[in-house]
């Protein structure tokens, strides 16, 4: 999660919300890590989470992730945590929850829904204070 | 929506799940068509809604696809009805309902949450039975 923060940095140096995401295999080896990338590729679903599931399925290709943990600095929104479950994430974790655009623990709850196929493990507020401050400067700047 | 069931045709002859998904813009323009990839690209989050949506980005270079149409044949999942969302996707029309695995209208109902920012106009069940009949002669075949 350190590794993520200082990403989320170098995210938020190029303009981009600072969000990093990774995905680690069950041997601890980092698959994919990226940092938001919504205004570099001018695609408001180039959150971090997405890009790493694709780009891991993309190195092994395999369409399944099973036995991999995706670690992100903010909770996912139903998008990313629907991309998580589709390729079927082994562990979540993440940093600052997000009450506003969450979709893990707020909003579409998508892991609770009696039609989620596969919920991973979850474990939120890793880091939350160091996560969520990073937020905050950014958007405390852009006003 | 009838050239979106022959594209759709076409991916269950390739053996994806046969989902077809098109943007079209204010002007009746095809910005991006694409069926499901899931197999081809060894992905499970591409489906057909996800990829249209990323293309017709890529083909203007805008975050945001605000005059857009979602054309697909099948209830989008919470990940593709998010992803419309941030995309702020003016409507989507889809063919068939899905209680398993749909995120508008079952499971997460991604734009009926109190978070969700942005909501597209929606129209579901357009030419139901054909989209629907297409996926229950692939899954037929399947078992």
């Amino acid at each position: 999660m350190t590794q993520l923060l200082a990403l989320a940095v170098e995210a938020a140096r190029k303009g981009e919300v600072p969000i990093a995401a990774a995905i680690i295999d069950a041997n601890g080896v980092v698959l994919a890590r990226a940092h938001n990338e919504v205004e570099a590729r001018r695609d408001a679903t180039a959150h971090a989470e997405l890009l790493v599931i694709q780009e891991a399925c993309r190195m092994r290709g395999e369409k399944y992730l099973g036995d991999c943990t995706l670690y992100v600095t903010l909770e996912p929104c139903a998008m990313c945590a629907q991309a998580a479950s589709l390729v079927k994430i082994r562990s979540l974790v993440f940093g600052a929850y997000d009450p506003k655009g969450g979709g893990v623990e707020h909003g579409a709850r998508v892991f609770a829904q009696p039609t989620c196929h596969h919920a991973p493990e979850v474990i939120g507020g890793m880091m939350e204070a160091e996560c969520g401050a990073l937020l905050k400067d950014f958007f405390a700047k852009k006003r």
